[in-house]
């Protein structure tokens, strides 16, 4: 074992993210991220795997984690309602705190083909997720299916709106306002085909 | 100019479906589909530029198409409706009739991670193709984001269904049914978080 470094790993993801964002993801390497951070390649690669684990880590345990959340949902709720009684916590304890690190983050995401495919594959697996928690819950396998893609709809989009503004709002509001409108486009009168 | 072949373009298609399900996309060469085409592979690369473009070929207009259908659908119908509007014709003309081939595509892709991955990709352009269709019409932006996810979700889960059936059901009927359900899932009343 290596001498303990004083929140090495918050200093390296604070050097992984500038130098992301000052030159790229692709063009930064793990010796340029442990020489902003002061620290050496074997410190960093006892935190993480590789640089695109910087971005990712800790991502791991959220669908099972989800899943289990909606499955635990009070019986009487419906979709919707467990959609809302299961974002708001969760929102609140993964997201609210780390907004400028989050607004960070989209940023190198957005800059990079490959990091944005692994953000679609990401919403794809949380859809999952959420499906299998409606499903243990007994919901019918459309209902479940049409579900998890509004909750994930609702939520990236949610997340988007906030990451997007500066005028200090908090994620859980702008998800009830979200699904309001989602609601509102849902609900209106199908016209036929003429 | 090469000798006139009857019907290449489908004989490499037909081949390369086959092999592609027999034996895995990744493990197949465009050799062995010119072979089991009868086909040369200067034959193949007048038609197709890769073996992947056999799967995705043709696609590359639908993003534009999407847009401007939508953009040209009646100012009166609400978002849904529009949806509902736009979808039939294109489903009838797209898909219809051609049950068989999809249903091998869809064995095909799902069979290969990088597929898959192309796949989401497609998803996240044809939502974007829709989202632009509904700014022009006037929609506003979070409306028209929405729209255009709840758009792309009755899409691929009425395909996917679709595809899934023995019993014969036709695509633009299967659409109207996805529609229901998700008009159901979204109306239910929303309980506030205990």
């Amino acid at each position: 074992m290596g001498r303990w470094q004083p929140r090495a790993r918050e200093r390296l993801e604070s050097a992984a993210l500038e130098l992301f964002l000052e030159q790229g993801f692709a063009e930064t390497t793990v010796p340029q991220i442990t020489a902003r951070a002061g620290l050496t390649t074997r410190t960093f690669f006892r935190h993480f795997a590789d640089k695109r684990e910087v971005l990712f880590a800790g991502e791991e345990d959220v669908p099972a984690l989800v899943t289990r959340l909606l499955a635990e949902a009070p019986a009487t709720l419906s979709p919707l309602a467990v959609i809302d009684w299961g974002f708001q916590p969760f929102a609140a304890a993964t997201f609210e705190g780390r907004f400028e690190e989050l607004r960070m983050r989209r940023r190198i995401i957005q800059a990079d083909a490959g990091l944005r495919e692994r953000e679609l594959q990401k919403r794809a697996t949380l859809a999952e997720a959420v499906r299998q928690g409606f499903l243990l819950r007994g919901t019918d396998e459309l209902t479940a299916l049409l579900a998890a893609e509004i909750a994930v709809t609702v939520f990236s989009v949610s997340l988007t709106r906030w990451l997007d503004q500066d005028a200090g709002d908090k994620l859980a509001g702008i998800i009830v306002h979200t699904l309001q409108v989602l609601r509102g486009v849902a609900a209106e009168t199908l016209v036929p085909a003429q």
